[in-house]
């Protein structure tokens, strides 16, 4: 029997950096997780044990904390890229890098009708996610978010589905659709001002979502890549993974009671899983880019 | 050896109600988790296993979609009043009822500038909470909310403690100062917009933390306390627990680098965790209103 | 308005405290989550900002290590004790101190069948807690356990129970019967071995679940806090919260099946959740030992 | 513009299905949590919101409890290949199918020193997982685990490493090594004893991390890997991700303590990640095995 190292990595995951702007009274404010992974040539550390191509994951933190000071933190993309472009570069057994970032939203606590200058409330919507990829084929930004939860009350159905003799569901004409989106997409091009196209796409998902007659969950999906594709040109690649979170209808026939669409069971477990991926025609190779971890699919 | 049946209750925990009001194209929702409680001589199902007396917690979970159909949701305090009363009032052996209720709450969608009819995202800001208690007493209302997680990053101070021979930690004129609060505010009397009432007290609540220079946790839990006590004539007693979710200075010095109150480390345990009880002179007796679990401290 | 600052507390929560004795070739382990709350005349803080009397929750962590390090872990009761007494006979505003403790376990790795000195295998069964108060009346040790886990598939029936006109659930002559149990009991005295006791403690509350019919999740929760009573004298109360975690049969009669109590759906929620508190006549009274907080019911 | 839907899937996620065996009076238990996807071209539902192809979730849902009933659940791998085959063979848009299953163990309670024909504990210790993918290249069966957490409390360093001007890191001669796994390893074929082999490879990988010095976490998970796969001829490829719980000496020396590897405080984030993926030299291709989502890396 013959063993081989095939893939491996290794990094720090979730360092909580929090950096203040505090030039002027109106204090800013950017809460990060932030997780980095070397890739390269560590074989070594792996049969040998031998530690001297291995930059340690606690300097991996440390780098999060000190260029959150001297670069600041434009947003969790920029951040990303200068922390995988600094390892690939500067850090010689490293040959790419990957950054997934989390962002926390803060807003601003509303005292006497106006903006705090030092005071925000956590906004519990969304973490917007960034993933940055650097290696030989040049750097890969992925912005994204997850943990949106959205709901509708009308506007959706599922008919006409597959009959086979296990099935019971019957159709619905008229259903709550509700989900808690997962939705990474993949930019050509790094030179982007991301808080505004994160902003964009957010409204796109939200209004296609809401305005869109829904035949299906699948069909939302669609509709929602075609629509962030349609609406930032440098996006190529939208990636989404919505759980059905399942709202059945309370059965109150033994109590002589109608229920019209108004009294609803929210369940836990389990739930119908659905996933896209919409691309641009032409869209440039991804790479390594969707890659994040090689150990644990 | 003599043992006792002392204390005990129960009931029927978190019961997912969604409520859709579809009487126009405007539909509105309220989404609640209700837990339910009954009080009273149930000995015999303790003791000897006889169930006659025993109103199954499955009719409890019945009684939430059928209320929700029949009176509406006004509000979770006013559908935990309904509950409670029904309880007491036509379950023959029962002679005491608890109802807690979460409420989490969606915000409409904004497509083109305008809030949608029939799409909500959900806030993932502070959970309200509501529980009310009826009994021969009469029914006490207590309204609250958790997960209210606010930060500022100044006007914060912790200075001059008491130190003895293993205290390390030193003076901080000007840090970081970030809780997740816990919040619940007793009623005297139940004819209340409690709705109304929520939006004060939560707009109390911010605004003291934002607004007043704080010395320390403890002085600002009691200044959101008097401020509320203040601000609503109905209440009469706060309670708040608030962890300290520190935020330490990074370190940078190894690196040559000063940190002004710029670059923190959000810290995940411990936490300081600070508490106060603030009631109005006079208030009425409580009861057992605080009284949530006989056999879970 | 006058408003009053009523109860208050303060504490270190969740201090994670890991303790190797090292002495010889076998080393032993015990893995403790410490949380600690002082109680007395803190107004001051409240009230004025004024921190003179306030030991900082960060000495109260190092009190934690310092402990571990000079008394080791005897029991997580025993390491309780000590930190609670030290704040309340050497910290001088300290009038009363509540510390609560989890303890994770450990058992030994087996290689080539023998247990090994110094590799451990994180037990996922039960969190082992204690929870001592200490203030003018004593000390007061309560022992406990949560999340221990237990199903029986036969020998528990649910019938005859009260209904109503909202009552839709059937008997049930044999069912799936799983709860999660937290318990506590309440020890007489503190010159115990904790350790001897929790393990009859637990042996008998498994027991008595298994062997004991169960005519309904009360009757056993009875039993249960009867037999620990019976079993360990030096144990004078015993509180237990458990939830009913519901297997419904599957409906298989859409496919011609039948389903004998073989094939089950185990439900999140919502869940039942039954509550006792069982005394031993002539009980001393519990003073403040089942209150852990005051600010958040 | 044109975008174009590239890959998609979908399926229904986390069906809780729990099956006795009561054939005697010793009954058996297995308790599963569900995943099931299905692969092909379902373009028109996701197009045009056509669902004439479209099995749904639901039906998915309906398959886990017929065959618990019909089949019984032999091994969570083999429950799992006949989900899937059955999708492929008895479905006809579909083309693959993939079923990811968690197994969540149960231990016989002891009473009187035996063990207890009907009533068990829930052990807390790993999941078992097995995730099987079938399409038109065969069926591969991929075995594993998670959230097994170990720890040693010496053997274990880590010197030697790289260091920049942003290392602050020092050496480690003998540390504290804990880690929560998650493994997975893909067999070669399909006609196996999938419960001994499981216990063989956890065998394994216990004894691996207890005898062998570790010269950092990269080295042990190689050893483990190579150990797993010199166990057991059938197991082709194994990958590991292995978190890096780190346990921090506590500083006594505030306290004119020494602490020689005795007192740790056990921190949460940030932690070290580090991956391996170990093959047998002339294995298999994985084809799409390894693939679990295409919407959410």
């Amino acid at each position: 029997m013959t063993a081989r190292l095939h893939a491996h990595q290794y990094g720090k995951a979730e360092t909580r950096v929090v950096r203040i702007v505090r030039d002027t009274p109106r204090h800013e404010i950017r809460d990060l997780n932030v997780s980095t992974v070397l890739r390269g040539d560590f074989a070594a550390a792996y049969l040998d044990g031998d530690q001297s191509a291995v930059l340690p994951t606690d300097t991996q933190k440390n780098m999060s904390f000190v260029f959150a000071k001297t670069h600041g933190i434009a947003s969790p993309e920029q951040f990303a890229i200068l922390l995988g472009r600094h390892f690939v570069e500067h850090v010689e057994p490293v040959s790419g890098a990957r950054v997934d970032v989390q962002e926390y939203a803060w807003v601003r606590a509303v005292v006497d009708g106006a903006e705090h200058d030092h005071t925000w409330v956590r906004s519990g919507q969304e973490v917007r996610t960034a993933s940055v990829t650097v290696d030989d084929s040049g750097t890969t930004v992925i912005g994204g978010l997850r943990d949106l939860t959205v709901l509708k009350s009308t506007a959706s159905e599922f008919r006409g589905f597959l009959r086979d003799e296990f099935t019971t569901l019957v159709d619905a004409d008229d259903r709550v659709l509700a989900t808690s989106l997962t939705v990474q997409w993949r930019y050509a091009g790094t030179d982007l001002d991301y808080d505004a196209t994160y902003a964009v796409v957010r409204a796109v998902i939200l209004s296609t979502f809401a305005a869109e007659h829904s035949l299906a969950l699948q069909q939302t999906l669609w509709q929602m890549g075609e629509a962030v594709l349609d609406a930032v040109p440098q996006v190529v690649e939208v990636r989404i993974a919505a759980p059905n979170k399942h709202h059945f209808l309370a059965d109150l026939s033994p109590f002589g009671l109608p229920n019209p669409g108004e009294v609803f069971f929210a369940a836990d477990r389990p739930y119908g899983l659905i996933e896209a991926v919409v691309v641009r025609e032409g869209a440039p190779d991804a790479g390594d880019a969707w890659i994040r971890s090689v150990g644990a699919p």
